[in-house]
């Protein structure tokens, strides 16, 4: 078929709000560093309040790993809802802009766009407050089997579990794919994410997931597991491939009885880390969807977040696939 | 008073969409490098439809001059109009959120908050496309009589001859700001906005002009001179104090028969030249504020100018106040 495409990524539909904080702003707010809170409007407009001049930038986890493989040169659809506002407008033209598919009708009248505060302290980590308002709306009616059917690859983001008819439609596309003869993909997406939802995570992972993306602290949540080492055998015996990313450390990829350790990049200075992993993920699935050895995925994935990380939000400010080939991974 | 204000500032209140393009982009739209076109709602619709992925920052001119003077530790007020949309909220709590005030009402109904669709080029150059919306609204009626007698500086952007009830209400600030002692400062804006306009800035300059900022092509055009130089003894007749920057020739100031020349700062690299000239006006009109030496105030104006050309978007990232003390220019 001529309309196939690489991967379909399925998430919440989020402007990243991003501002600089000090450390000490973190902890009179209780907010723990490097996760993701939600919070409701009345929450966000308060935060909001709070925190100093800001810039604002489309995010959203699977989003940004699907603009992230755009810029690589896959070829991607997005499914997410926006609010007919003025950040639904930003957030609409920015994933199009790539040449990304999307064609989920914005909702009217009701909660506006989802939002995201980031606010960034002096280390580069990131601390995100959520108000998901219209993204929240996504539900099962808004994944169509077509849209499944051509994707190789579905790409959902373990935030969706928090919306309760998102986490619908999250099962639904899982099943269509594999109906369809594709693969599924999940991002545990945040700690917390994972405790919220530990139980419901470890049964859709055994039986839907082939392509599993978590960082070491999620990792080990999802199994309570003591250590790295020993979250990495229980998801060796439950997903085909894990990604396993540990920031600085690296990343291991675990196929089964293989298993590959691939070097983080080094950066000349963290500015922000918004969107490492899910540029991480960009990178990996689209040198999976270009049929390049496991290694070479992680390379891929390593580069991008390396780009990301070394400014401002969470999507990619130069073309990944010129990027690839400057550092002699180009397809 | 204890309310006293060091700048009351009035111009365009406009959000920033910055994106980078090639300068062939630019050549197949007839839009000339380095210069700000005025674009009705269609042709901005048009042009944002083109361009790629952007990120939103809160902008216009004056207002960054603003920022600047906020971040730098002066006392600051602006006027200008948004509409109650999501950018206006955007462009209301950036500037909020650095101790400006900011008490003009937002409009509702009409045209939405003013956008600038940046265009950033490889070289770090910026070529504006400004759809003015709500800020063009502006009237006489928003210059109140108190707010501008708090002022010891009167800060106007020429941008705000291009809307006609604006420039009405520049008029009146000139006015009230002299009849009560104090001083009233213009920026030139812009090259192209100098030729539109040429006849009756040049008889505001000689009329009601305390301080004026301009950059080489905008002097040159005000006085149709020869050159920098003839533009520059045209100028030392009609202004008690002009500020003439020439970007990395540095600035000149002309002070009657006193003159001054500051080089500029050196920046690793130029990313994206959005508001120099603002934030150059930001440094020296601090420095005017706490009594300091002309040359002192222009090296403040190009160690904010140096700060915002390093990085996307025309407001500071850093707190300029300690920037200063880092470089020796500490108040």
């Amino acid at each position: 078929m001529n309309d196939r495409i690489d991967v379909l990524g399925i998430g919440n539909a989020i402007v990243d709000v991003l501002a600089r904080a000090e450390d000490s702003f973190l902890a009179a707010r209780g907010l723990e560093k490097g996760t993701m809170h939600l919070v409701d409007a009345g929450e966000a407009d308060a935060l909001y309040a709070a925190i100093g001049p800001a810039v604002e930038i489309s995010g959203g986890s699977a989003a940004n790993t699907i603009a992230g493989l755009a810029s690589f040169g896959s070829s991607a659809q997005f499914i997410g809802i926006v609010s007919d506002d003025q950040l639904g407008g930003v957030f609409r033209h920015d994933i199009g802009s790539l040449g990304v598919r999307f064609d989920t009708a914005p909702h009217s009248g009701g909660a506006p766009t989802a939002r995201c505060l980031v606010l960034v302290t002096p280390d580069g980590e990131r601390t995100m407050n959520t108000f998901l308002g219209a993204s929240q709306q996504l539900g099962p009616d808004d994944v169509d089997e077509a849209s499944v059917a051509r994707a190789d690859i579905v790409y959902l983001e373990g935030y969706l579990f928090d919306p309760p008819a998102a986490k619908e439609a999250f099962y639904k596309a899982a099943r269509l794919a594999h109906g369809n003869g594709g693969r599924v993909a999940l991002s545990l997406s945040d700690p917390f994410c994972v405790d919220r939802h530990r139980e419901e995570f470890r049964v859709f992972v055994k039986d839907e997931v082939d392509i599993l993306f978590a960082n070491e602290a999620e990792i080990v949540s999802l199994y309570q597991a003591p250590g790295f080492a020993e979250a990495r055998e229980a998801v060796r015996k439950e997903v085909p491939l894990a990604v396993l990313t540990r920031s600085e450390k690296g990343s291991v990829i675990v196929a089964g009885p293989q298993e590959h350790s691939v070097k983080a990049r080094s950066v000349a200075k963290v500015v922000d880390t918004t969107g490492a992993g899910d540029l991480f993920a960009a990178g990996f699935l689209h040198g999976l969807c270009k049929g390049r050895p496991l290694t070479d995925c992680a390379r891929l994935g390593a580069l991008a977040a390396s780009e990301v990380i070394s400014h401002i939000g969470a999507r990619p400010q130069v073309n990944l696939a010129e990027l690839a080939k400057g550092a002699g991974l180009g397809d």
